[in-house]
């Protein structure tokens, strides 16, 4: 078996720069293997970076090393999806430890690089450490939009949408942590869904309040619009669409545990990776952006609705409680 | 002690939000606060990612967290200063330790901030997650100058220069190991130069071969510069310039033993950051790099040639014998 121990840094660098060479897209003006890459974007740049780290985002078990580097890459470009850019360049910095297997390391760029390629996007650059556990941190660079899809853009009497299904991650990875590798749910967590052209529709409709992606959970994320827009939500609970394995799962299961146990994961669970966005009123503006997003290939579901700023950021419509909750790091123990 | 676990993740972002926002220069369409950041660059990006992390780059004891910011920020921008472009803004990436003093964790980010806005860099977006031990990523962006410095320009006569003395870092981190905290070499560890001005002084010149920063040790990223130039290098080692501190080092301890170790300093250090760069052959060219560097308050001293490949990448002048040694990731059980 060969470690990064027994080949070193330099040959392993040599070795992700081919890979990332036979993705590589255009506008690329200087790739893997100098100081720094040098990229054509267009004058207005749009840039986020995250991270995945072994023990608080996977757990070794839960995601081979080919499926880790694409759920990597969706995660982080989800950001540039909410932001409605385009998404075109990434750098990639890995720490690894000294025995990790060459290979293993490899096929997580692979799998990474494969989807990025896929997506029109290029890795470019990047930076590898050694370190106590695995980490990517991952900077994705694009283009902005016609319009940049913020947080803030949220208002009194604005519908709230979601693009897709929510919870089902969150489900996977509690089916993950007692043993059940296969699964749909466990799959939803591992391949969240790409909202790229999603967001760019967004950005070239009107009426389109504040756009955020849900990867901490839908309260928590709402709550980010609200703050952000110094509004307060009403969320539909009931009309928040659940997957089609999430209900058998609910239904497969005991029904009071599990009623609660979906609830929180719709709320709370994070990792879905759909976008969450606010839309002025106006029947017809609602239909042609049902219609738009459905040509992206997501979905448009009314959950709630944008009021006036209260006493809490986010309540339920159906009984007016306050809803919290959804991740945080260091507050919780494990991170969904 | 306020420790993160007892702030949590939001309030302590809001804290990096402003201080950010207290060192932000121009360019910012977008900052800290949203899913990702919008920044005005031009058309051609610069862009390059390194990481800090905790036993590998650095140990707690060797350096505070203030003066660590600076060193991460100079570190890190090396790398653009050796492709000739102008630094403009910062992503940072953290993982901390959930018992992580929150107040040290931002004295981090202050001592960051403070340094890129004094270069008229501002930080604009970054990602924090728990971890097993701190590390600090970053992604620094900038716009390109009249020329791209490469490590693949160096031709056959060209004549090796270096912009500053080297070895002070290495020797100052081997007194830290000792337990020696205080001292000039150690200072040089903590606070690397700063080349930017000069790496935009040598984009602007006729005659400029290869570029590279020396940040794993001068034989191994000379190296660097060869096997991407197809050439040889030639290092006459004496010529390479010390630092006032490493030479007093030097005298101060037993020759033999010494002697050895400032060469290996010197060769095979690492971390000193300045810049390595080749020029082509003509007295009146040398003479024009060296004023326009002195301006940019750098020096320029010859300390080789390049010629044709060879069976070594670099040799000792004075003798022949091949040259090699430097950091690499997983074959050296110490980052230096």
């Amino acid at each position: 078996m060969k470690t990064l121990t027994s080949t070193g840094e330099i040959e392993f660098i040599e070795a992700i720069r081919r890979i990332a060479r036979s993705g590589r897209q255009r506008g690329v003006a200087l790739g893997i293997g100098d100081d720094a890459a040098c990229v054509r974007v267009g004058a207005d740049v749009v840039v986020t970076v995250d991270a995945a780290v072994e023990g608080v985002h996977f757990r070794p078990g839960w995601i081979g090393p080919r499926a880790l580097g694409c759920r990597t890459f969706r995660a982080a470009v989800s950001d540039l999806s909410a932001m409605g850019a385009e998404p075109r360049f990434l750098l990639l910095a890995l720490t690894l430890r000294a025995d990790s297997r060459r290979e293993d390391s490899l096929e997580f760029v692979r799998g990474l690089v494969a989807e990025a390629a896929a997506a029109g996007v290029s890795l470019v650059g990047g930076n590898v450490s050694a370190g106590p556990v695995f980490s990517a941190t991952l900077t994705v660079i694009g283009r902005r939009g016609p319009r940049l899809l913020r947080r803030d853009g949220a208002r009194p009497r604005d519908t709230i949408y979601v693009t897709g299904p929510l919870g089902g991650a969150a489900a996977g990875i509690s089916l993950l942590e007692r043993g059940e590798e296969r699964g749909t749910l466990q799959n939803l967590y591992r391949r969240p869904p790409l909202r790229i052209t999603a967001g760019r529709a967004l950005a070239r409709l009107a009426g389109i309040g504040a756009v955020i992606d849900v990867s901490d959970g839908l309260v928590q994320d709402l709550s980010h619009v609200c703050a952000a827009s110094r509004t307060s939500a009403r969320l539909d609970v009931d009309a928040v669409p659940l997957s089609a394995a999430l209900r058998r799962f609910a239904i497969e299961h005991p029904r009071s545990r599990v009623e609660r146990a979906a609830r929180d994961f719709v709320l709370s669970g994070g990792d879905d990776y759909e976008l969450i966005f606010t839309v002025r009123p106006g029947r017809a503006r609602a239909a042609a952006i049902v219609r738009a997003l459905a040509r992206a290939g997501a979905g448009a579901h009314a959950i709630g609705r944008i009021v006036e700023r209260g006493s809490a950021l986010v309540r339920d419509d159906a009984d007016g409680s306050p809803l919290s909750g959804g991740y945080e790091h260091w507050k919780t123990s494990r991170r969904t």
